[in-house]
């Protein structure tokens, strides 16, 4: 096994046996990036000099055995909707095509604080809309397992990076799903976590669960170590506070078969679902349900999810773009103009009558969640589309009357603030690799993230389950 | 000193010194009601026979020193628009005249389980709409200095009890400023805590600092003490979160020569102040000014204030009340009515601009608060106006659009969910009670209320700041 494709755990672990440098993890990276990402497409701007220094003053911490930060000499990967320092990054969007930050912003200066080399930026569609990965300025990522398919998105650069071997930990965020799609399409972990945890100065909202910054990996320790390096408070993040990161290194040992979970493939027949993912969800259910003291169907009252999504969505999408379609209407995503468009024709009645909608709907999730631990759902509604496709115009034969409408499986969670982990559970009945969100109790990440590392421990035991990472022989340059 | 009008914390003391039972200090409540309430009209409902067995009960405690709650004895009033179990609740409205709660809501249960007695319900405008409190259910209830003018509001029974020395603590809540407003029109203390901080299963909106709930009480120790059963999580409410509420029932005593402080008459121009008041303001800081480590003139940015706190209060009031005002139009208060009228004509597009103004607000209001402890304010921009007049139809000449526009000195502070504690600092020029408003940090609750008790009692050190008790002989029936 090569350096880059050691989890974040093992890197960690060999170099502080001293079995591996931060240097020979980095230059491990950087050759599979030069490998595969001319195919894949994930990466879109690095700072070579600046991880080479980096790694080499991690190297004399471990030679020293100082100053051992929990991230020290992982290379990471950053969305690129999101400001680092030197490093180029343009929301992928033309309007940004150039903009190199003179600063990292909050989350990102955490990161190298835990000892992170920020080596990379991870493609993204234009600001962030819609579930595929491309753009005008770099274009689209490819999913690994099937260059015709998008890995999702909005995060699908950090999923396909991290699914080929290119960086240990890489970021993401989450709207509708950001991060949660691409990890199911490309076999790999996404972590929603409760809003405000990863606290942002820069947020456009004071209170929304748009969007939410988290961690992507390979596996959900990983997932939660990355965590220790992204959990922080940011006063002018209204939603954020006081929290302690360190725990987040430790996980729990659960024992699963205590655990009390309800599934639900769709909400009671509210998230439009294909019928193969439908099959394969199921068949996931049959097999890990044994495993649980208690699993069985029970669904939230999501009636309402869709409207108060889109109806939200309309808001965050005005406070942050509508100077934007105003002058720059034609060259921007379609995604983004059609959503304020939208929200252009409701009125503050509409909005009212969502936030009211929204906390019945969270009040209810509350009551749902009373006497269970954990919920277990589909991570998709569909199969990885084609790139030319661009977002599923169709979910289970029902024509979807906007680009959001597919993601409801995810969305409605959005909603509830609750912590959501994705993780992958096998391939689909088109061979491509399939996934579940686990959803946990209100504010409780950290027990989530235990549940959830002990229910992929029992998943990766079960060979029918088994994602092998994809074979990138088959388009190394 | 009668023992009603005891401080709550010297109430506890004597009561653990078996110098006083919980029997003796509701008797003295009572007859003090008896007294005094038909004059004051501040208190709406009593349950008089389980008040009397709780009282026993707590005695007995007291007498075998045994689980001595940190409220034990105390009798509290809760106000009209909260739930309280066999006590008649109407929200000052004919619409619920005659409703009696078959439980608590979760704070009153709050406070029952640290001790407290809830003796009563303080009267309120209908639905808490408005500056006065005044209602078709019971009428006006009318301020103790001078029973022609009101006692503010919405929380103006608590206010009045308070003084008149009815009841030791009691409880209220706060939009644009309901229960400071009625705090420095009465010559008592109360606080809006953070946003959360005091969770509510019933909030109608996940994510609003409307209304916020908190303590009142004749000092700021008291109102602390009370916090310790405020205090608390609750699920459905989106803000709570884990707080040890225990902390609050012991101050830090602070070194206020070593708080760095800033001081804003209006905002720079921004709220609508009369010139009296704003006299009286400036008398204040020159006699305090030299007891802190730095105080300096500086203004936050608010010029966005306005708009963003009405935007937002036309979105809560119509998510509360658009089919009550749909069916009752005629009968529901016109605050309510026209506050939705105002709210049916805007547009999402209004709601995401003032969103994002709000953000911005928020954001600018932390870098104003970088390198400063405290923010004093004047607590009102006019004196207390008749009971005839309503609401304050001018201020300093300037005719106001709307009902909240004269509480802006208190609104904006709303929108920036820092803590805010109204204290009494004298007479204002034509001899009402007269107070400031203390902001304190971000989530800065605790070390907020620790520097309001010392600048209490710099404050009442100075004896042309003393606001005496209001003179009851003239009125005891």
């Amino acid at each position: 096994m090569k350096p880059c494709d050691l989890s974040a755990v093992d890197a960690i672990k060999k170099m502080i046996l001293r079995k591996l440098s931060p240097v020979e993890l980095l230059e491990s990276c950087l050759a599979r990036i030069e490998s595969v990402n001319g195919t894949i497409n994930a990466i879109t701007a690095m700072d070579i000099p600046r991880a080479f220094e980096e790694a080499s003053v991690a190297e004399q911490k471990y030679a020293r055995n100082d100053d051992l930060l929990p991230l020290l000499g992982l290379p990471v990967g950053i969305k690129d909707l999101n400001k680092t320092q030197g490093l180029r990054t343009t929301y992928g969007s033309l309007l940004h095509a150039n903009y190199v930050p003179e600063n990292d912003e909050a989350l990102v200066a955490r990161l190298r604080r835990a000892g992170a080399i920020i080596l990379a930026k991870t493609n993204t569609p234009e600001f962030g809309s819609g579930s595929n990965t491309n753009n005008k300025v770099f274009g689209a990522t490819c999913n690994p397992y099937d260059l015709a398919r998008t890995p999702g998105g909005s995060s699908g650069g950090s999923a396909a990076a991290l699914a080929t071997g290119m960086l240990p930990l890489a970021h993401g965020s989450d709207t509708g799903g950001s991060l949660r799609n691409p990890a199911t399409w490309s076999g790999v972990v996404g972590f929603r976590p409760t809003p405000g945890l990863v606290g942002r100065e820069s947020r456009t909202l004071n209170y929304t669960h748009f969007s939410v910054q988290g961690p992507m990996a390979r596996n959900v320790t990983d997932a939660s170590l990355m965590m220790v390096g992204l959990v922080g408070n940011e006063d002018r993040d209204a939603l954020s506070s006081f929290v302690d990161a360190s725990m987040f290194g430790n996980l729990d040992n659960v024992d699963i078969s205590k655990l009390r979970v309800a599934w639900s493939t769709d909400f009671g027949g509210v998230a439009p679902i294909d019928d193969g993912i439908r099959r394969s969800f199921k068949g996931v259910i049959k097999q890990i349900s044994s495993g649980f003291g208690r699993c069985e169907e029970r669904h939230p009252k999501f009636e309402n999810a869709r409207d108060i999504f889109w109806v939200l969505r309309c808001v965050y999408y005005l406070a942050n773009h509508s100077e934007r379609v105003a002058q720059h209407r034609d060259t921007l995503s379609p995604n983004i103009v059609s959503n304020c468009e939208a929200g252009e024709s409701m009125s503050l009645i509409d909005v009212a009558r969502a936030e009211r909608n929204w906390a019945e709907l969270y009040s209810n999730f509350q009551d749902f969640f009373a006497d269970i631990d954990l919920l277990i759902v589909p991570g998709n509604a569909v199969s990885p589309f084609s790139i030319a496709e661009g977002i599923p115009k169709s979910v289970g034969g029902k024509v979807m009357e906007n680009y959001v409408d597919a993601s409801l499986v995810r969305s409605a969670l959005t909603l509830t603030g609750h912590p959501v982990i994705a993780i992958p559970t096998g391939l689909d009945e088109v061979g491509m690799p399939f996934g579940v969100q686990i959803v946990g109790k209100r504010r409780g990440d950290f027990n989530l993230l235990s549940a959830a590392k002990g229910i992929e421990t029992m998943v990766s035991a079960n060979p029918s389950f088994l994602v092998n990472r994809p074979d990138i022989s088959k388009y190394i340059e």
